[in-house]
């Protein structure tokens, strides 16, 4: 660790400061934190080029070595890249765009964005409703659903992370089906929904928690969106509540109102 | 100024990093953005209570007027609020909902969520249309568009902030009526459109910028929504096309996409 020499406190200071969990300690953690902020006034000129290593090293105060874990870190997570020679520049990416109307299908959202398109089932339990959970799916609190926690990744990239619920008596087999399949749509159809509505798809931003950027290769201080969102079966009934989490660095979100009732 | 001492570099350096304009150098700033990152990670009590001043000086390795300029910057932007003698809290206040769907009238947006509610017009012009804003409104780029430049805010707290672009031919009063009426929804009427549409509405999240901080009362470090929405007479001829930014820890969207095509 070459932080002692950098902020030149004392040692057992730095070495409490490293036990507290969470608050982002870190030199390289801030600096990065302050280019991702630059980014948004002006830090990059107008190629997207960024101050030279040692320019933003005086800028923050500290040393090369951590500029560079900071700018590895950025890169790692897609926001910047380093090109031999010339320096390291914004990668303005086109964000991939997720619909979202009454007849939004996760995995037709991304379709024709991106060559490779894959789903993975991380996780999944059986556990009594939370309340938030049985209100939304129209169950008694601490009724059994079925939860699947999803990863979705576009070119090899992760995009979004779900965490959805079932009630586990209408969709007993909803994991195996999933795991088969890959995809909700094609379960819900194999378990006799063939078709079904988003009701309602609440939005919210926030920073990554420490889950998001593990799970969605972030790095500390980027921006996930999240979506909340219910379906209905044709008779109305609440089927799927999950919570959707985007990084809003490689994903926007787009309302098509006016087809919605169609 | 106390950043010399507590970060212990040559007084030229800190003067560079002074003056490296966006970057967020200051070191309350960090701070204050390690903190807001800490509320994603338990960094609150389950009470909602901050460790106190002096840990945190600890765990960041700074001094306590660090720590203080940072929790204050926090608290104006409603983040946090300190109570006397007993700490530090993070203000869990309800976000309010902000309705996306085929009928959505700003001024109608938040009703019964804020005691009360004030547009201000802060700013206007008459330009050329960019391309993108061309696009939109079904004009040729530069054809002259008059812009209007609104701060929404509710109990005094501002909500959104938006930049809108219409017809100079078909809308050229559009500057004084709004002036009058503080909608746009009545200034549309005034004009002629007794009705329109929400065709798209694009939703991205990001770090607030140097406006952003300045005009919603944030700190650096915070995040905004972002929605581009596009109004359609009920011809389907678009007639407003706008960005409107929203501070995420204020606003949140929901998209009633069931009840969109009614």
């Amino acid at each position: 660790m070459t932080l002692v020499k950098e902020w030149k406190l004392p040692k057992e200071d730095l070495q409490r400061a490293g036990l507290q969990r969470g608050v982002g300690v870190a030199l390289w953690r801030q600096i990065a934190d302050g280019i991702r902020a630059g980014l948004a006034n002006d830090l990059a000129d107008e190629t997207g080029r960024l101050p030279p290593e040692s320019e933003l090293a005086l800028s923050f105060g500290v040393n090369r070595h951590t500029v560079r874990a900071a700018i590895s870190a950025l890169a790692h997570e897609g926001v910047l890249h380093s090109v031999q020679g010339r320096g390291t520049f914004v990668r303005r990416r086109k964000r991939l765009v997720y619909p979202i109307g009454a007849r939004t299908r996760f995995s037709a959202g991304f379709d024709g964005q991106a060559r490779d398109r894959q789903s993975e089932l991380l996780d999944h339990g059986q556990e009594p409703a939370s309340s938030q959970v049985a209100e939304a799916l129209g169950l008694g609190t601490g009724e059994d659903v079925l939860r699947l926690e999803t990863l979705g990744k576009a070119d090899g990239m992760p995009i979004s992370r779900a965490t959805s619920w079932f009630s586990a008596t209408r969709f007993p087999t909803i994991v195996e089906t999933y795991r088969e399949t890959k995809s909700i749509t094609a379960s819900l159809a194999l378990l006799g929904v063939n078709d079904y509505l988003r009701a309602s798809t609440g939005v919210e931003a926030r920073h990554a928690d420490e889950a998001d950027t593990n799970e969605l290769q972030l790095s500390p201080g980027a921006i996930v969106l999240v979506t909340r969102a219910l379906n209905v079966d044709p008779d109305g009934a609440p089927i799927q509540f999950s919570f959707t989490r985007f990084p809003a660095d490689r994903v926007e979100l787009v309302i098509d109102t006016m087809r919605a009732g169609e």
